[in-house]
């Protein structure tokens, strides 16, 4: 539990934390059927979850635990040729809850160290097959065709992480006290500090969708680098509307906006802000420089030998997937920490991703008569966010007659 | 864990117990997937299964955590015309899974008193929509179809209702020894224990299906009752070859061989030896007459209503749906302890159950031929055990001339 607080306190904002991933996040609907995943080490928030969501008139709540010593156990023990198989029966039935109506929610607590010493190729192979068993299943919520959302549970691998000179109960107290600011369970009145949060998202998202800007570009002094976007692309974040008509918020905490760079269209050079952490190695001080969309040069103070490898796995990798603005002033990035975690330090600053982009980021309209490679979104097989904001990031809007317009300043918006 | 036990040894012999689950009991195959049901208490002993079993060569282990604070608050917080819903989705999830060749292991770990409060009413409806929703998934273990297994686990709970008056620490120990030697695990070889039991189980189940007896004759100087059995019944206990072709061994712990009673053709009086434990009362010195296989006239000294209630809920509730022969010997009997589990409890003595019959139980030649109706099985929406079994009882079988055979003496097997 957080420094300076007693248990009831903790307990009190471990509901609020829960009440907000109901009521902000999967927004569910009286009568609604619920599947929540988590490790059994946050069946404390889980409980909440599950209290809040009857007394909101779930019809069935059901939470299918994740086990990190039975996940550790396999590629500890089990036969090496068994893992290519994934149990599919398990996704054909949480589809079958999403197509008669049920909504999701991922509770995230992460084990950054479980499978150290797990050799890559093992781990991509059972990962691989459990995305190729549970491909259907995934565009439930990657297509947003039920609402959905996502809520972080710090366990004591995770704390471990982040702050490895602790010692672990005071660690999981620190780590708790961050999560609770950058997810605004802080603020006196959560629930109406996201709906605020959520109008200003919406509202810079709308902007720049009505803009139509054909590139950004970012200058601090040291980068300068100009990001094509694609054809026809659409600004996420904020609120998403999910098939069924319900609003939600996907990611708890969020931030950012982002939309699909152009694959060709990148130029420039970029010095990543913060450090990257990739599978057990930590990258910084990373520059990278594009022409026409691809990476041509690479330089890192730490980890270039993996970061090149792995922009070199495959013909997308050394292109852009994505592009996302975050303000300086986001709890997340205030917080100064790298949480290696995606669904923090993704939001922590203004960030580009090699490798794959999302289909969400398409509009609809133009998908209906062009493909997304005629879009120019980037296809592969890996999805690396990099953060390059920082207190004097500008960044400029292009249109498509070549004017400039402010649309972060000193690493805030101006929008 | 166990009086007079350290942690190693404790930890021991629970690796032993998910040793013999899966060696014994499952009887899990290279190559084969295993789903695995659980409470999260248990844990730890999942954990053991998952280990072991991936290193026989398991092709996955998935365990479907049960969380009994979310079974708990369902009933609390959910709206009322909820509870008619069970998830269908997982159990048709599951099913997939047998159909493809997976087996099946169930953690037993009770919550005696979970839902004390709560109206049967509701309690019935619930399990009504989990039965009707659950149904084919069941059939793969009530039928044999796949090779599956049942192994306790001590909760809190459990121990509490079982040793109401001593420390919950001290209580936990105490039902874990009696679990540990009840499932042989103090024996020095366990898995050979267990290929002796199962032999002799085996041995006099081959007998009495051999001999075709017509009825039993149980009787001790206050007991005289003849017990009809079915037409075509079958005698099944100890081990179990499913439809897959692997032997396996149901429920650990086991004492008893059972069949199925003429629902017509039972007649004489019988004193229970052991208290009933149904819904939170006891019910005590229960005494029941027969004629022409119907109940009429029922004495307690504790729960006469509510025993004689539950026999009146259907028209076969007040009829017997099998026979189970227990020796007086068998260390769940010795034991002396009431476990409040049918597991345990089924397996401490002689008994007869009123209501439903099992199919396993009417031998498959003859319901080629003839409906279960037609040999004489009972129906009904009950199924509850009552001890008889005691030191002193003797047990005849009847044959079609009438010649009566020794089988029992003084609780004891003389076959």
């Amino acid at each position: 539990m957080p420094v300076n607080m007693n248990a009831a306190e903790f307990e009190n904002r471990l509901s609020k934390l829960a009440g907000l991933s109901l009521k902000v996040g999967v927004n569910l609907q009286q009568g609604q059927e619920l599947i929540v995943t988590a490790p059994i080490e946050a069946s404390a928030l889980v409980h909440r979850i599950t209290r809040i969501a009857y007394r909101q008139g779930a019809k069935f709540v059901t939470c299918l635990y994740e086990d990190p010593e039975m996940i550790h156990d396999r590629f500890a023990y089990a036969d090496d040729k068994t893992l290519d198989y994934a149990p599919e029966w398990i996704y054909r039935g949480m589809s079958g809850a999403f197509e008669n109506g049920a909504a999701r929610l991922y509770v995230v607590g992460p084990y950054p160290d479980l499978l150290s010493g797990v050799s890559t190729d093992k781990i991509v192979r059972a990962h691989t097959a459990m995305a190729n068993a549970s491909e259907v299943e995934t565009r439930f919520t990657s297509e947003s065709r039920i609402n959905w959302s996502t809520v972080p549970f710090v366990t004591d691998s995770w704390a471990k992480a982040v702050f490895p000179d602790l010692p672990a109960e005071e660690a999981s107290q620190q780590l708790w006290r961050h999560i609770f600011d950058a997810t605004r369970i802080s603020c006196p009145d959560p629930v109406h500090a996201w709906a605020e949060h959520n109008r200003l998202l919406d509202t810079r998202r709308n902007f720049l969708q009505h803009r139509k800007f054909v590139a950004l570009h970012f200058y601090d002094g040291r980068t300068d680098i100009r990001v094509g976007l694609a054809d026809g692309h659409r600004w996420v974040g904020g609120t998403v509307v999910a098939a069924n008509g319900v609003e939600g918020i996907c990611n708890i905490p969020t931030e950012e906006i982002f939309t699909c760079p152009h694959k060709d269209r990148t130029n420039g050079r970029v010095f990543f802000s913060k450090p990257l952490a990739l599978a057990g190695t930590l990258v910084d001080n990373l520059c990278v420089e594009f022409r026409d969309g691809t990476v041509v040069s690479v330089k890192a103070g730490k980890g270039q030998e993996i970061f090149e490898k792995l922009i070199s796995c495959d013909a997308g990798a050394r292109r852009l997937g994505e592009v996302g603005l975050v303000p300086n002033s986001s709890p997340i990035s205030r917080s100064g920490i790298l949480f290696y975690n995606a669904l923090f330090d993704e939001n922590a600053a203004s960030h580009l991703a090699f490798g794959q982009s999302y289909a969400a980021c398409l509009a609809t309209e133009f998908l209906s008569a062009n493909t997304p490679e005629e879009a120019g979104a980037n296809q592969s097989s890996i999805h690396i966010d990099c953060m390059l904001g920082n207190d004097s990031m500008s960044v400029d809007g292009i249109s498509g007659t070549g004017r400039a317009e402010p649309v972060m300043r000193g690493g805030e918006f101006v929008i």
